[in-house]
């Protein structure tokens, strides 16, 4: 009698939040069906707008333009336009982010970038360590490997906790991620990044798990270089590019490792000595990928008139409430959550840790729930406040307890 | 009177060109209009079948299937996959070739990968010079020149024809265009791969302008490493992502300087210490790229029962009829032709010197003959078989000469 009371007191105070969601009318800038999905994190809901512009990308720019289009479309100009129209979400101003290639190829330029400017920063001399979340998303370790090895440094890894402590001045660059993507921890920006930089090192920040889900702050907390991807909480699709943030006082000092002909000062020039663009630019490689890149420009057309702060205050409500649901609903010590209760120490995921996680997960998606699963025993679910709503955050608490009794 | 004969004959000479040509049919693949359309070798037309594909791809696999697609749809085994629908057209097996990022990022790949596997064969001993093409499209020599920073080697550009007496017991890696960009010379891809390997050097070539226009030949040869881009010849689209080839003996010595998760031998694992994936996996890095990579494998569809062979003789022809032409119409003098006369050294463009070459090509494209101006005097015009005709190629030259008188 308690848990049908638990129920409907739940499925009622759902609608409640619903109704009083001033984001819920946001929904509708998305194509969804009746499923949850809880997996925005990994790949977030297709743009309404989107599949016409595509069309029109396809068929008229390249079918009918053809070349006529890298200057009358604009396409020559996107990553810095697209790059523009990221920033006010992660609180950089205009001229500092270009969009273009993976987010591991953009991991490499910012952390070289980030020891050659601490090299700079030093007469060439000792700072001859980089540390790396210990905790990272693996692509980010191994390109950091990679970057020390071609640079002559020695990587360290280091819980982000204890990056303070790790901090001397052997320590040329630090690659953190805001947000952990297992556990969903968010990790605190402002005060590490402050630490980075009174050991005079350069702080590197991976943002694929923060960006378009909670303010970031990469002006105001001075962040020296940064990198996301846009296929997540940015919805630009499959793959869709990433982007590379390179503050405005150091962009004369970023040296990148992958000097492209669409970074050179004078790209038509043809010339045979590289000499860089001054700008954001400077981070440009090659041709821009545009079939993709135009289809982020048209998804992010969604976050039109949407304040960030509106946004987290949404986010860190459907992770309370479906916390709040699944203790609840679920059975005591079925599952433990890895999500921090602080609020500042949330993403906009929460990893429900659980010894039988791949089999749960395979039939909540069967029964329209979907989240992901990590590796070995971490259920994982992604609440993307533009188009999750309460009722069906209570929903997917309720199919959940169903599938674990 | 002599020339009005000579525009009629070789107009009538085109139509019978046309009626004999056993690949005209193929331009019904694409979408095209009543200009002349000479600039493939920049940006490919629109092959018929991509709007739908990509239409199918945005709404159904990203907008409904979303995150399943990734194993339904086939997302995931995209980059090799496609790898395999590009390796007949260059002469490879299966199993060498991954699409995936821009051109110049493969570059970097194989070049560092190329130091590397000179370095192991040497023991790591003096291999210290990396030679590469001196007039190469831009990009390829500053990525060469990142390269040799990052791996402590010396740049060398040299022109291909003097490869031979520049090779010696310190060439690392030799980086070359099949192709020139500006001139359209082949370059003789068995002869210079030969020397470099009787130096006991690494050879890589970059095939952006003779992939889908001339036979390769990359086993047969054996060439080491390779990449090219898809936007040209094999009509991908925009910026659509480029390969890379490395060659089956090769692959387990093949050290990526971007080891992203995508190349990782157990990707889902998440593991911290990154184990290369066996094969042509290994050149893969970050998440790819679907929008784009799909349009190209749709793009591709239009090589089926298409031999290349037949591509290459056709293309001849095209600027053989291109040249006699222009060489009726033009009055001597005006312009001068760059590209060889000589089958064994010419790719699939024409390239014509002319002091106002600029202006010529703006009056040219306000006309409908689209090709492209370069630097300072060029005329560039490409001809792409597979939907260029021996009627377009004889209105060119007309109005070419017409806009030059």
């Amino acid at each position: 009698m308690s848990e049908l009371t638990g129920l409907t007191g739940k499925a009622t105070a759902a609608k409640e939040l619903d109704a009083a969601d001033e984001l819920a009318g946001l929904r509708a800038r998305f194509v969804l069906d009746h499923g949850v999905y809880l997996d925005g994190n990994s790949l977030g809901a297709l743009p309404a707008a989107v599949p016409d512009r595509v069309a029109d990308v396809v068929r008229r720019q390249w079918g009918e333009l053809r070349i006529r289009s890298w200057d009358e479309s604009g396409w020559w100009t996107a990553p810095e336009r697209i790059g523009d129209r990221i920033a006010p979400l992660v609180g950089a101003a205009p001229g500092q982010i270009v969009v273009g290639d993976s987010t591991s190829v953009n991991v490499f330029k910012a952390l070289v970038g980030a020891v050659r400017i601490a090299a700079d920063g030093d007469g060439g001399g000792g700072r001859d360590e980089i540390l790396v979340d210990a905790t990272t998303f693996p692509t980010d370790g191994y390109i950091a490997g990679s970057a020390a090895r071609l640079t002559g440094r020695t990587l360290r890894p280091v819980a982000p906790g204890e990056v303070p402590a790790a901090l001397s001045e052997r320590t040329a660059a630090v690659l953190l991620n805001h947000v952990d993507y297992r556990t969903g921890r968010l990790h605190d920006l402002p005060s590490l990044t402050a630490a980075v930089h009174a050991a005079g090192a350069v702080a590197v920040w991976d943002l694929c798990h923060s960006a378009g889900a909670l303010p970031v702050g990469l002006d105001e907390h001075g962040v020296d270089l940064a990198v996301g991807c846009t296929y997540k909480y940015l919805n630009g699709g499959p793959g869709s590019p990433a982007y590379l943030y390179v503050r405005k006082g150091l962009q004369d000092r970023f040296d990148s490792p992958l000097p492209g002909w669409n970074s050179h000062a004078e790209p038509f020039g043809m010339r045979e000595v590289y000499e860089p663009a001054r700008g954001a630019l400077r981070g440009r490689v090659g041709t821009p990928d545009i079939l993709s890149m135009l289809a982020l420009e048209a998804a992010l057309e969604v976050w039109d008139g949407v304040p960030v702060e509106a946004v987290r205050a949404k986010s860190l409500a459907l992770t309370d409430f479906f916390l709040e649901c699944v203790g609840a609903y679920v059975p005591e010590g079925r599952v433990e959550s890895l999500t921090p209760v602080r609020h500042e120490e949330r993403g906009s995921q929460v990893a429900l840790r659980c010894s039988d996680a791949g089999d749960v997960m395979k039939r909540l998606i069967e029964r329209g729930i979907v989240g992901d699963f990590r590796h070995p025993d971490v259920l994982r679910f992604g609440f993307t406040p533009l188009y999750v709503g309460f009722t069906e955050v209570e929903r997917a608490a309720r199919v959940l307890a169903e599938v674990l009794a």
